[in-house]
């Protein structure tokens, strides 16, 4: 019998963090997702008990378990297509001094609606405001009175007989409820992607065992402290990462806390920090006096990012070098 | 007797977003702050009534009233020191086809605890979800029941009498409340930056008065569409600012709502969009025949920006070239 894997993540149970753990760990089961341990190894039935989900109360608390190994891995969310990143756990994972991301997990944002197998007359709809929120429509068609929860689990959990709370599809089988409708968010498509966190020194052997399954396109996360700031401090990095041939495929930058007007620089890079490009990268910028810290590497999602943009997804507004001058100075505003 | 100015904002009554209002009004009628109308020509005395704020729903509802000119200017948030962006809030400005902002303002974020003068026993301490977390020192310490509000606002307006409430100083005199406990939020030092919009046909005039009145450093907010994408698009387009000398303050991506895997950029750069530097950059991106939008153009904070990094700053775990071998690896994991 093999030992489970111990996940723990930002609870309470119930959020859509809690979703993406058991998705992980049901991976893990079917030997589609890597990491060391007995599973990645075979040793347990296919679809079998992959591991153990505990929720901690802070990103903090994640971090505490996975640096002092009580856990195995943590899971935290990294970034919302609405909302865009979820600063505070990129800020733990830039301050942190022994934990590195190792994979990812990306779920579907949407939100059922569940009551009690023995409610009453519905009066109210509970969720957290931001669910509330992204259900607006529902909310208000219902005709129900909202009432603010502090996490959409927690108004799954405690839901009364007059309530219809709102939460992620997990919420139903996990509190007992039934499902009153499916689905019923404002916009579909919305995705949150989270991290999959391991002790720096365990990395190796978590990303060893992915490259073993045959994992082969990977993303690095990577913080750059340039040594000085000014105009041309980007242009001198991307140039590097020009210059060797790797994209990046995101770049925000971030206030350093101590000092205003400077910023690390947070960059997704599609390539693994071993492979070649990523390596000569790296190297310049070492060279150049900047800090780097690899934050993570994962396998990359299947996307197709060369290409000629459609003019159709430019943001309304926009305006290009045909168009006539009026119109350039209207939108640029020079 | 002149017109007051209307500025509509993301309500409700009480937020810091109100208080951004209030702030800004005040400026205007002191004359220290840019904008059109009777105030800036000196018609309103010192410290008079600048004008009235308008909370609404909605981040869309606010831009709907700039564009119909129901409202003078709307006050959203943009980015806050903890969270990073607002995306909502970014991502509407980005589409907006008619808005654009024309002045900021920046506010310390702290939280005051309010009680009813008339309060019994106090049992419950009451915010938004997020200030409970902000504050989650002040709330253990407190022993008090935490119970989640829709807003921090809200959960002025409605405290009962055991309820210590938790919001911005502006609560207090607007819902009557004594204030229980200055600033017990967690961390000092808290900002968030929140943006005046108007519609894009009356930038210049607001734009021209704030230069009228002495404005001379600004910072422009641009969204960059590249034509192409894939590896190198980044330091092309940084390349262009670095030649020019033009600094960027902050640059983030953006994904395409229609697309995976393509980006907006969304970039900050220290002077006006008709500053030489910036028209220069301007000009050299639309020859390159990628898609621009002037999302802002305001007044720049006084900062230096220029200048080698304190080494105590760098994010721990961060490594440099003088590391050793062993070091290096570890932190980059190549």
């Amino acid at each position: 019998m093999s030992r489970a894997l111990r996940a723990a993540y930002l609870g309470p149970e119930g959020t859509f963090t809690h979703q993406a753990v058991r998705e992980w760990l049901a991976l893990r089961a079917k030997g589609d997702d890597g990491g060391p341990g007995p599973i990645a190894t075979g040793a347990t039935a296919p679809g079998g008990p992959a591991g153990t989900a505990h929720p901690l109360a802070t990103v903090a608390d994640v971090h505490d378990a996975v640096s002092a190994r009580a856990t195995d891995v943590g899971v935290v969310a990294i970034e919302s297509s609405v909302e865009g990143y979820v600063v505070p756990s990129l800020d733990a994972l830039i301050g942190s001094p022994d934990v590195v991301a190792v994979d990812e997990v990306v779920l579907d944002v949407s939100f059922d609606a569940f009551v009690r197998p023995d409610h009453g007359e519905l009066r109210e709809v509970s969720a957290h405001p931001h669910g509330l929120a992204q259900c607006a429509g529902f909310v208000a068609a219902s005709g129900l009175h909202p009432v603010p929860s502090s996490s959409n689990a927690a108004a799954c959990r405690d839901a009364g007989p007059h309530t219809v709370a709102l939460g992620p599809s997990l919420c139903g089988e996990l509190y007992g409820l039934e499902t009153h409708a499916r689905a019923v968010e404002d916009f579909r498509g919305g995705r949150t992607r989270f991290l999959v966190l391991a002790p720096r020194d365990a990395a190796r052997e978590h990303l060893g065992a992915a490259r073993a399954r045959g994992v082969s396109a990977w993303r690095t996360m990577l913080a750059v402290t340039p040594l000085r700031v000014g105009p041309g401090v980007l242009a001198r990095i991307t140039d590097m990462f020009a210059r060797a041939g790797v994209n990046m495929s995101s770049l925000i930058t971030r206030p350093l806390k101590a000092r205003q007007g400077q910023y690390v620089f947070v960059i997704t890079l599609d390539e693994a920090a071993w492979e070649s490009g990523a390596r000569t990268v790296l190297a310049d910028l070492l060279a150049a006096g900047d800090s780097l810290k690899t934050l993570g590497v994962f396998p990359a999602p299947d996307l197709d990012v060369d290409g000629t943009l459609d003019p159709d997804h430019v943001p309304v507004g926009s305006v290009t070098a045909d168009a006539d001058s009026a119109e350039i100075t209207r939108g640029l505003l020079w």
